[in-house]
């Protein structure tokens, strides 16, 4: 009647991981996760080579440095899914130092990559914080309650053998579930999966910087000048100091002007939830909870609905994913070129920093999507002729915010009347190439950097297609 | 960003249905159910011919009047999963009119044979009270609210499309959902599904009958004297009025010596709820609510779980199903034979008179299974040298009650403990045979049916297996 098995070692071997095989995780608990540490170093020292691992998200923090150790003793050859993570993996791969290329795509690509049988997954590790004997659990309650388990549907769905590793173990049932114990062959109870009050890194909070402010305040006005800010719409906003910026001026705007929107997604924050219990949406729905504000809603609050990473953004499910229905997205860039095409995988000198998450998958679903970034950072200007590497294909992106303007993406003939609406509300609307020639009269044009000449990562657009790449790392990098 | 289509003749054009093809339904709302009539009845008009039926249980009611319609013209020529259903298709098809031979087998069995591939569905209708226009659903609120919707579940993640018909549209988004958007590709609206307080037929009622009585007493007896009711013990009981008087005489007993069960399951009705609200079980499973009380509670009871057909009992499904952890059932039978073997499909004349429903699947799993039946019915003795239709291989029975003894299966060496407890308890226990003797005496041997010589449907067991067949009417049926 119990799945319960005494260590994550036994609970390995009992799952027959061999070489070769691959095993995946999720980034629920993002910069607090304490548990993949942990999991890479019994990987590490049962001995295993040639493991292959396919991670939702990025592997960060201190779990991040066991993730390149792992590569570095040939434990780990290759990594797939959602992204690398900046303390290790990333520096370590971009060193040239894994066998084989990663393959890293979007939230939604990585269902979808699993339903293709392209990715795929011998053996999963799931981390909940709440888990009856049965493997029965949920991410709701407990020390480490992290809230929504969407990313890790996938896996529960997809992986030959799950191992559910908890530290909130019941005898008892558990409800709701969310990932029943018909996906889960064993049970691994530990003292600690993590810290969710660390879940985004710092607290969550709304820019102070002038700069942002302002990039924020033009983002709000193009969405009151778009149109779509009217009973029934629907949005997402992520937890940057931009995006929380701009909810808040929103927020303001709907219940002035008695806007009831449907449905708000995310990577959820109490922004959003706020937004929810004073009635300005009917409905949140969440793949990832990014602050303790959502994760107690979620425990409490039946139209917060956790939803799987496929209904969120997998563009091949039958039934159609949630970001298709998107009205508006607010997102951030470290790069954008003149062609609109996105850059949130490399900073300027091609370090990989970040993975693609849902960025891609948004800015595809949503009518009208929304690029913030500063026009310049450290003196290096931030509209390109071509970005570092492509996270998100120019054709996907209606608008791009700085502080020196907006520049809205005339190329697609849908934008004609948004460009003559933005125009209309007096804002400081300009060709992206206008836009850059401003930015480079600061700026100047910097001198191209030289990336290194061997392939580290495969970037794969949502539908699999490999739009770029990462390299190694060039005379330019640190 | 809607699914909704105006009319059930159009989404099954959109969905494609050709002649040949397998549309699937279930029985949720069992005598209640006013649509499935609506679906065939569309489908015979629309002058589809050779459509095979998969359902998770039998056609019931007025809709079995429709059902036989379309087997007699030809437009469905074989039915496969869970059941006939007395009013017409049965005898219809025992009367030899179906081109093909039914495939028939347990709930649990339905979705294991859908994840063979052995079973298939090229589109299923799914019932639902309450639905958004993307297809998110759930059978929680809404005018014909029935509660748990388990056996749908298996129908969205097998059929190849999905229609929802829903007398609830929501243009919100609706929480919680039971089947997301993600399985869905259309959506109609209807005037109503049906009535909930049908679902049953009539009013569930503990047994007046004082044979019955007498017997459920017995079964009782067995419970107590069997060691497993006691803190943490987990029990199935039906809805019909022996299980209920169990039930309730269990109740008293926990309510005494304080025992606290982890969870019950069914079919659930009242009798249960009321124990969970007692603190006498901590949490329900609920693959079909059968009662009005049942449908209130799981709109509010968190611990009223819903779980799909799959975690309730398919044999198959990697993480284990429930029925295996089931410490007791209480089972009925319309005969049983003396190698235990339980007849619950047809009546003593051949006649079919209901589906395996869970019977196989909960007394294969639970570690007590207990068959309560009369010793007789209308003068025919209800212990046979072999029953007229193997539903359940006596393999699975541990126990059978009838009003003048107990006989406890000692072909299981398991069962000598068993054995011995109730000669302590001071029950009255018989071979099988000595009480097949005692009722011979009263009823006579009566002269063995002969069935007609035609196969009309297969009984798979819950693995697949061919164990029995029905056949057409012979000369003692009616």
């Amino acid at each position: 009647m119990s799945k319960v098995v005494k260590s994550l070692q036994d609970a390995v071997k009992l799952c027959g991981l061999q070489d070769g095989m691959t095993v995946s995780i999720t980034h629920n608990l993002r910069l607090g996760d304490q548990i993949t540490g942990e999991v890479l170093r019994t990987i590490h020292d049962m001995g295993f080579h040639d493991i292959r691992l396919n991670s939702s998200g990025g592997v960060m923090g201190e779990n991040g440095r066991y993730a390149a150790k792992c590569i570095e003793d040939g434990v780990i050859t290759r990594i797939d899914g959602g992204g690398l993570g900046k303390t290790g993996v990333a520096n370590t791969i971009q060193r040239g130092n894994m066998k084989h290329i990663a393959r890293l795509t979007t939230h939604g690509g990585r269902p979808k990559l699993f339903a293709d049988g392209f990715y795929e997954s011998d053996l999963a590790f799931i981390y909940a914080p709440c888990c009856d004997k049965r493997g029965n659990c949920n991410g709701r309650t407990g020390n480490s309650a992290f809230g929504s388990m969407g990313y890790a549907m996938t896996d529960a769905r997809h992986a030959k053998k799950v191992i559910v590793i908890t530290d909130g173990l019941s005898e008892a049932p558990i409800w709701p579930i969310s990932i029943d114990q018909t996906y889960v062959d064993y049970v691994v109870e530990v003292e600690n999966l993590g810290d969710p009050q660390k879940i985004a890194g710092a607290a969550l909070r709304i820019t102070r910087d002038p700069i942002s402010l302002l990039i924020s305040e033009y983002a709000q006005k193009i969405l009151e000048a778009s149109g779509y800010i009217k009973d029934g719409f629907t949005m997402q906003a992520g937890s940057g100091g931009i995006s929380l910026a701009v909810t808040s001026m929103l927020k303001e705007y709907m219940a002035k002007h008695q806007v009831c929107g449907e449905w708000g997604m995310g990577g959820i924050t109490t922004a959003f939830i706020e937004m929810m219990h004073q009635g300005l949406f009917k409905a949140l729905y969440d793949v990832q909870c990014f602050d303790t504000g959502a994760i107690e809603s979620m425990a409490k609050d039946p139209n917060h609905i956790e939803i799987s990473a496929s209904m969120y953004a997998n563009p091949d499910i039958p039934g159609g994913c949630l970001v298709n229905d998107l009205d508006t997205v607010i997102l951030s860039a470290t790069e954008i070129d003149v062609n609109f095409n996105v850059n949130v995988h490399t900073d300027s000198l091609g370090n990989c920093i970040a993975g693609a998450g849902g960025h891609g998958d948004t800015a595809q679903g949503a009518k009208l999507s929304i690029v913030c970034a500063p026009a310049y950072r450290s003196r290096l200007p931030m509209i390109l002729d071509r970005v570092t590497c492509i996270s998100t294909p120019g054709e996907n992106i209606d608008v791009f915010v700085c502080q020196l303007g907006i520049a809205v993406n005339t190329a697609l003939a849908k934008n004609a009347d948004l460009f003559l609406r933005l125009k209309d509300a007096k804002l400081p609307v300009y060709d992206i190439h206008e836009l850059q020639f401003m930015i480079e009269k600061k700026t100047g044009k910097p001198k191209p950097i030289v990336l290194g000449n061997k392939v580290v990562a495969d970037i794969l657009w949502r539908d699999g297609t490999v739009i770029d790449h990462l390299y190694t790392l060039g005379d330019y990098s640190f």
